[in-house]
């Protein structure tokens, strides 16, 4: 597997990803996608768009769905009215336990640094941490796990209970402010324990202030998921767009949070971008629904090319659910850094529908004019969200593709990404610079680019273009050479195999494209 | 020409656009684009992008082009770090004249108000409002333009300036401060004169804090306009893209101004989405670039199908000029609630490189290896920049498109949308729900669907099916009806001429497919 190293250097060095205002220092958890990167990302979510919102089949069931059914799109803005975000909850309880470090002056996410809040019931996992945690670096303690720890103290674990934001933290039942492990604790790069400050509690969102008066009545919040904007929009695309429960709402756009330490390239980063489908369904076809979409979107990886052996779908245990999800199930990838999250699939009830409607006092429920017995026409639906980040998926597809191998005796760096996602689909090249290839080459390449992403080089010897196209990810070198004067011939190189095929010039076009449409 | 009213009623009503957070009353000067308005934008960017970056030959001259040249994309974060910002200028001075009128509560942008601010010598665009403008209501002080104005206290009209917004201001040089005339001045819906305050410069960047401190060393902007991500990272799209002067990059993303009233839907928003370019080409050849891209920029609203009739391609007079540019033109659109901007294209020498180049410190000079002299091998690039709103020019779309005509003696309302943009391309209808027919259509939307976005609608009279694809723009319409099942024909309506062609049903897909990349 490519170090993060060289995957960073790379990205850098052929324009994939850019540190974020770079000429000034940058700025901490942004990043830029150059030339190259803005290609593949937009190839990642226009597959996503494709494949789940705009070529989606809404007249048969899709394979394994229980029934046959609409998706639509939908583009929010990030700024919204503030209720919004009282009404979610995220005013009050987006979190993070957030402590210092007295000694080193270093700030810390407290479960970043391995240690473990333990709270009175962890029922609510917005109050997780504002319920007097407590914090002990489980080797201090002499406790490796949640539940060492509070067997240590006589408590009863209860598992590993999830805060909003997904991050766990061990609880167990009753209060323990007769506790207190602060003291024992060592923080990274600290010469003694107890030099961490108590948590304080964070808000993750940024804050700005709309209209010219700057005070709380003018407040608003970049959004942190973009989620909430289909929830406020239910009822309207319901009532616009003839679809009919059970249907899915798609939506791909930026989000912010303020992370306390964005960390592993563009994997937690302040500014990022979601692509997040909210599917509304009856109650009782909410658990049929969230498996169906938790293979689906585990499968979509698969179909554009992610090892499958890195990819884990990881169902997660009762206790580890957010008080309002029924189910919940991450897709995750087994980056360089560690096995991380790529796409959340919950099954959120109707919990988010029932906040708003409380909330905005207007009727959110759906009418079913299909429903017979009048006591079931109006509900409220139950949504099943597949979660995915647009900068993360596009991560793993850069560190999947990325392979090192040995070509005519030297190394080459390749990436192996799928056709569909490559930022240039084909290159073509003229041999040599003379006799009459160059034009015949610049045909080629004209009639390639009307139909996709196509770069022309005539520069260097052919390895090395080849291998520049190979660093790029370009499936396809179409190169004219002597025998295509004669013959009107070419040869059509693939990247992986780097098997070369001779086939007539006129049917080049057809060639590539049905194979990068495949 | 569509009133606004109707427009924004269709717009709800058929789910192009909703206000943002809606339930909650919405959020002044945000949108939400719903499921027929996500696809309408989203065809109006890939048109952008495909006509201006991922389809651009570059090795051959485009019409009209001095030369061939280089065209690659990018994609900034929307925060940056915030000395991008005070290179740009933005922070001193991208500020709105902002009054308020004590009798009524109303606040209001100066200029907003048909008020003129007569400022000291007008050629500092940041300072023009800086000098202490002087504000008259043209009616009440008896002059009906800023040369009157002027002439009026003695002074000499400079014309017509415009501040770092484009905004107009009338100027005379010399100092005004011995005339006041602002007792003389009516706010709208006040009942005596004088109720205005003096204007104070309002900045409209937002404000927020990345950290977990809240303070000045904390301080980030979300990004007035995309393009000072463009020239933070000239030099590494340089570095990295084998690109050479001259060369575009393209990129499109989310801006935000925090406007003291956001009007005219969703013309003037505080959330809005840009198209820009910055063309860095030698400063010898800026004249001819800068009239090869406002030519083609206001080529390309016509070829997407907006009344030639009813746009303008307007060039500032020298006067207008923002001090760094060297020349400047509006491509403008008669929208129902006047003509405004859709696109400016400037010059703007080599302002702001040099900008940049002298607050990092950095070296952005161009390389030029082709280049004999030594002497004249490291330069700054002048730049070329054609800055388009994709809001606006999806507004424009959609209102030139929004025609009423007479079918068999009804008004039908139809949406004239191009081809490209439309936001389905076809719906296929079963004429009526047995003897096969829809069977027969499915299979033909199948078909249709693997290649585009097309519907599938059996419910209603035929007629009403035609009119609720007209009113979303659909181009084409295939009916399945007896015939088909005799001899395999469908027939083929179009909707602007509401004509109708019986086509055998095998080449429907082509049919469409040709006219829709037509």
């Amino acid at each position: 597997m490519v170090s993060m190293d060289k995957l960073v250097s790379l990205a850098k060095r052929r324009g994939f990803i850019f540190p974020s205002s770079e000429i000034y220092g940058g700025l901490n958890g942004c990043w830029d996608y150059g030339p190259l990167g803005v290609e593949l990302k937009r190839n990642v979510k226009d597959a996503w768009w494709e494949d789940m919102v705009s070529r989606h089949d809404n007249t048969m069931p899709a394979d394994g769905a229980p029934a046959a059914f609409d998706m639509v799109g939908l583009d929010c803005s990030i700024l919204m009215n503030p209720r919004v975000w009282e009404a979610s909850g995220h005013v009050g309880g987006f979190t993070d336990p957030m402590v210092d470090c007295r000694e080193t002056k270093n700030r810390f996410r407290a479960d970043q640094l391995g240690v473990f809040g333990v709270v009175g019931d962890g029922d609510d996992d917005s109050s997780v941490m504002d319920a007097g945690p407590l914090f002990a670096v489980p080797g201090e303690s002499g406790a490796a796990t949640g539940a060492e720890l509070a067997a240590a103290h006589g408590k009863r674990f209860r598992r590993v209970v999830r805060n909003r934001r997904g991050y766990r933290v061990a609880a167990v039942p009753g209060a323990l402010d007769d506790v207190d492990l602060r003291g024992r604790t060592y923080a990274p790069g600290a010469s003694e324990p107890g030099t961490l400050t108590p948590p304080r509690t964070f808000n993750l969102m940024f804050e700005t202030h709309v209209g010219a008066m700057r005070d709380a009545s003018s407040v608003a919040y970049l959004r942190p998921e973009t989620a909430q904007g289909i929830f406020v929009n239910f009822k309207a695309v319901c009532d616009t767009s003839r679809v009919r429960v059970p249907f899915g709402i798609g939506q791909i756009g930026k989000a912010f949070r303020n992370e306390i330490n964005p960390r592993n390239f563009t994997f937690r980063s302040r500014e990022f971008e979601q692509m997040e489908i909210e599917f509304f369904c009856a109650a009782e076809q909410a658990g049929d629904w969230y498996r169906y979409w938790r293979d689906r979107r585990f499968q979509w990886y698969v179909d554009l090319g992610l090892d499958r052996a890195k990819l884990t779908l990881r169902e997660h245990e009762t206790d580890e659910l957010a008080h309002y999800a029924a189910s919940c199930a991450d897709v995750e990838y087994g980056f360089p850094f560690g096995t991380s999250e790529l796409e959340g699939i919950a099954n959120r009830t109707d919990f988010d529908l029932g906040r708003h409607t409380d909330a905005s006092g207007k009727d959110l429920r759906y009418f079913d004019v299909q429903q017979a017995d009048p006591e079931k026409r109006r509900f409220l639906p139950h949504v099943i969200e597949p979660s995915a980040g647009a900068d993360r998926a596009t991560l793993a597809f850069l560190c999947d593709a990325y392979h090192e191998d040995q070509v005519s005796g030297e190394t080459r760096t390749v990436l192996k990404l799928h056709p569909r996602l490559a930022p240039v689909k084909a290159a073509v090249f003229p041999l040599i610079r003379k006799a009459g290839m160059p034009e015949r080459a610049l045909a080629l390449f004209r009639a390639l680019r009307s139909r996709l992403n196509a770069v022309y080089d005539e520069k260097g010897a052919i390895g090395r273009r080849y291998r520049r196209q190979d660093e790029a990810g370009t499936p396809f070198c179409v190169t004219v050479d002597g025998a295509t004067l004669d013959d009107d011939t070419v040869t059509v190189r693939e990247r992986d195999s780097c098997e070369q095929v001779r086939i007539p010039g006129p049917e080049v076009v057809s060639y590539i494209v049905e194979r990068i449409e495949a």
